[in-house]
């Protein structure tokens, strides 16, 4: 594919990051910022991972979600494997222009590589004394072995 | 404030990491997880911040959103200053326990510091070529100088 050259701003002041209407994204010491894709539909949060600077673009240029996942150290293209790609409906950025909020078209079953719909199907009790036993919410909508292959 | 004793357990495996019941959350280098905020009554992404293990503690024992400021470096219950808290209703961890999802009665005009409901009150538009301009899609529903007093 031919990459995006669409030019990301530098930060200035405060009162330009939050008020202005320059999109300068601030990485974090790993060039990454943090993005939270939620399901256009539902309104679910389905997943949070990671864009570099290129993930970024491609995303933008595409309209297909693209992230950095830190585990390989590598780009990744959402739904490469599984074809459960993310369709990108809108994208918008927080205040300090360090978090990336997609809302997507989820393709096949699910966002979570374990086969869940979202990745948050557990919940955390609250508020009560001893052990926390996390409790489970959702159940898998897909089969992950048979979708990725069996993980190593 | 007493603490709460509550103990988190190490993390295993990654089958039982993502398939088990015991909530060992991952901390990264700097001893943070990251968390995402929304909204109970409308379901909206209010904001993305950041605990530590005090934080996460704190906000399961009093249900009470509670984070760590990266940029002050203190621990920080949302809403000390403006009374704008977050009354946890219920969390949830990610597959691999590395991302909290709060889902929260947020008090008053918002959870944003300039002042809008949401943190993400602008869109990045997506696809075109040339410059890329952020179009503001939520107006202020409180003053922060009002609120924070004046920034410096």
């Amino acid at each position: 594919m031919s990459e995006t050259t669409r030019a990301l701003a530098s930060q200035g002041g405060a009162s330009q990051v939050e008020e202005g209407t320059a999109f300068a994204p601030k990485f974090d010491a790993n060039g990454l910022l943090t993005c939270v894709t939620i399901e256009a539909s539902s309104g679910e949060v389905l997943m949070v991972a990671h864009m570099n600077a290129l993930a970024l673009q491609r995303t933008i240029a595409t309209r297909e979600a693209w992230y950095f996942s830190r585990s390989r150290r590598e780009l990744w293209r959402k739904g490469a494997t599984s074809g459960f790609v993310q369709r990108v409906i809108e994208m918008r950025v927080d205040c300090d222009q360090d978090t990336i909020l997609l809302r997507v078209e989820q393709a096949g079953g699910g966002a979570c590589h374990t086969g869940r719909h979202s990745c948050f199907y557990r919940e955390v009790p609250l508020g009560s004394e001893g052990p926390i036993t996390l409790e489970v919410r959702d159940q898998k909508v897909f089969d992950p072995s048979a979708v990725y292959g069996e993980r190593t």
